[in-house]
């Protein structure tokens, strides 16, 4: 690659989506890459011409490492929606004249739907007017609810944190519990793809009894058959432990969170801001059995938790973003960079390139195959999918009992 | 010690309390005792006789290091309450008779104010019968709000991860923001004392720009001054994150969390079950400004994320487990093991021994020189007393990609 390029980082942090930009940065380096900027706030920053040049941070191999210890989105986040091209060409001029202000010969963008329908616009724009720029996406959500990859980038890391949480949570919970047990319902991110709620069913092992039901939103949540299903449990076990998808709802569709509060806010993307579920199942509980509940949210936790990082999503993380800049570098632009397993026993993941307008908007469901017939469970198919993303950690630098992250001054 | 020991956890668990049963095993070990037997469910079980032999699980040292590694009470809790001696001769006379059956010479309790109660019970009813067992208090309590002993084994893994996950909090919430700032407001355990909540304060550092107001119990809170800061730190500030105890109440007494549910659920010892209050706090934001927020509960995670415990904190936790037991050996009873430092830079603490009487029931604060003026932060009184607790960390055991734990069969 002859001139600059530049990355962004956009929709809900992950907990490795810096490692896509420490993956890019040093692919661009191994090519010769003059300059990498990195775009302050996603797309919406870049059309202020709001960008910071990576090398600053990056030059020194240690900045690397810190970078991948760190969470959120190190150059900032947006969730800015590309408008229809027609109409707002202003909008898409913009960005391709920045692009040359800075001789900026390539875009790559790491996130997840709502983020590849902006590179799915933008290399659409620099079709149809012959333009030399390319963009590339880089895929990251912790939702894991992008098609045609295996899995995405940010998923191992909550799957492993939210495993892991539950097991302290089941061990806290079974504590108590020598007269009557305490109901315990946990609430997980995820609007209408369960995979991370799934991640619940990774707990159970030969030192965890596991989750005593796991609710996804692939499947209609019955109020009256989860009260009887808790009704059950409690009678019979000594601690109760039920993970909750965020995003469960009634046969009508309603979400359940919003029986306990109509007002639910929406975001650009016309997303509700889903939470409070947990609240309000333990309080119909408690209301019913006279048992104590707690609620717990994860909430951004599940997407922050570097600190319980998983080495392979790390690694897989880094990978997508050092094969963006290798694929541009032979021409391609529209395309996402995908994981595709090869094998699960032992994990063989290979990386490979997508058009993007087969991934832009689609959302993957959990395979209906790998609920339980009861619909509260994870099935042994899921566990095969899911425990390779898991494995290995990378230790945190710690300083004054911390972990130590790297921020834009 | 001729005969048997036996040691209960009693109250909410923490991150270390593991520790300090493995620290008396280890010194009754040394000692030569024959039996160590462990309470299942705390005193509550004991007085149903049940109880494990715990050299069933540490007979084999990995066994030792596998329970310093796992969360809450492997023996499991209770929050029993030891009834007056008076008219309750019965229920006093069952602890001895069940000691006497087992040939039990000493018991070691672990546990927080509540706790230490149950030991100095049992102690003085043992002085009035001229009873010959001993009882022994080991300290234990996220709260940190025990008198006399520097600080508890419990609170330094606790602040460890407040402080680590509010960073990734703050790095989270501040993805956001180019535009408008995301009120993030983050619950604190802590029903009368602040100390856990205190601990958002060590999240400030070279690389955090920290909380930007964090609310402590120990003084009132006023829900009109909380708005004005709040609307002053939206209007200056690209991301806003705020620590709150769920204790804050107002000037009339009243909890913050009871102005948003009035039937708050009351426990064995007449402590109300606090929740709620970021959730009440962020949604009277919301409406009053218009900003996006979000309430964060850490709920039992802080008390259970071994780990992320402090080194220090499972060292102490141990230590007081095994002097518990030397002091014993020297005939004492009715005495709990308290920290007194001797230094804090560089950090250097000792154990002794003091008169339970003096302990039970009485509540620590946070002092008020350590509050701020505006009573929203803490000064570098409180950082140079709690830095060094959260130092060090222990490496979780993983195996299948999560941490391992020790539990009953």
């Amino acid at each position: 690659m002859k001139g600059n390029i530049v990355v962004g980082q956009s929709g809900g942090p992950t907990a490795v989506i810096n490692s896509s930009v420490a993956g890019v940065f040093c692919a661009a380096k191994e090519l010769g890459v003059n300059k990498v900027y990195g775009m302050v706030h996603g797309i919406e920053g870049f059309l202020e011409d709001q960008m910071i040049d990576l090398g600053d941070y990056l030059d020194d191999p240690t900045g690397v490492e810190l970078l991948k210890r760190t969470p959120s989105a190190f150059l900032g986040s947006c969730r800015f929606k590309m408008p229809q091209i027609e109409g707002h060409e202003d909008v898409y001029e913009k960005v391709f004249e920045i692009m040359e202000k800075h001789d900026i010969e390539c875009l790559f963008y790491a996130g997840g739907n709502d983020s590849m329908d902006t590179v799915k616009m933008l290399s659409d724009y620099a079709a149809a007017h012959n333009k030399p720029q390319r963009f590339m996406g880089v895929p990251k959500t912790i939702d894991n609810d992008l098609p045609i990859t295996d899995h995405c980038p940010g998923y191992g890391s909550a799957a492993k944190y939210i495993a892991a949480s539950i097991k302290e949570i089941i061990r806290d919970n079974a504590s108590f519990g020598a007269k009557k047990p305490t109901v315990c319902i946990v609430e997980i991110m995820g609007r209408h793809a369960g995979w991370l709620t799934a991640a619940a069913a990774l707990a159970k092992g030969d030192d965890c009894e596991g989750c005593d039901a796991i609710y996804l939103p692939e499947t209609v949540f019955d109020i009256d058959a989860f009260m009887e299903k808790v009704k059950y449990l409690a009678a019979n076990r000594s601690s109760v432990v039920i993970a909750v998808s965020e995003g469960v709802h009634l046969a009508d569709g309603r979400f359940v969170c919003e029986l306990a509060n109509e007002n639910v806010a929406v975001d650009a993307f016309g997303h509700k801001q889903l939470s409070g579920t947990a609240a309000y199942l333990a309080q119909l509980v408690a209301a019913q059995t006279g048992l104590k509940t707690r609620a717990i949210e994860f909430s951004t936790l599940q997407r922050a938790a570097t600190h319980l990082a998983s080495l392979t999503d790390v690694n897989e993380a880094y990978e997508v973003g050092y094969e963006a800049v290798m694929t541009a570098e032979e021409g391609k632009t529209g395309m996402m960079i995908t994981l595709d397993r090869k094998e699960s026993t032992p994990y063989l993941c290979a990386t490979s390139a997508f058009d993007i307008h087969a991934i832009a908007n689609v959302e993957r469901s959990v395979p209906k195959e790998w609920i339980t017939e009861d619909g509260c469970g994870l099935n042994e198919e899921y566990e095969k999918y899911a425990r390779p993303l898991i494995m290995g950690e990378l230790t945190p630098l710690y300083v004054n009992g911390l972990p130590r992250h790297l921020v834009r001054k």
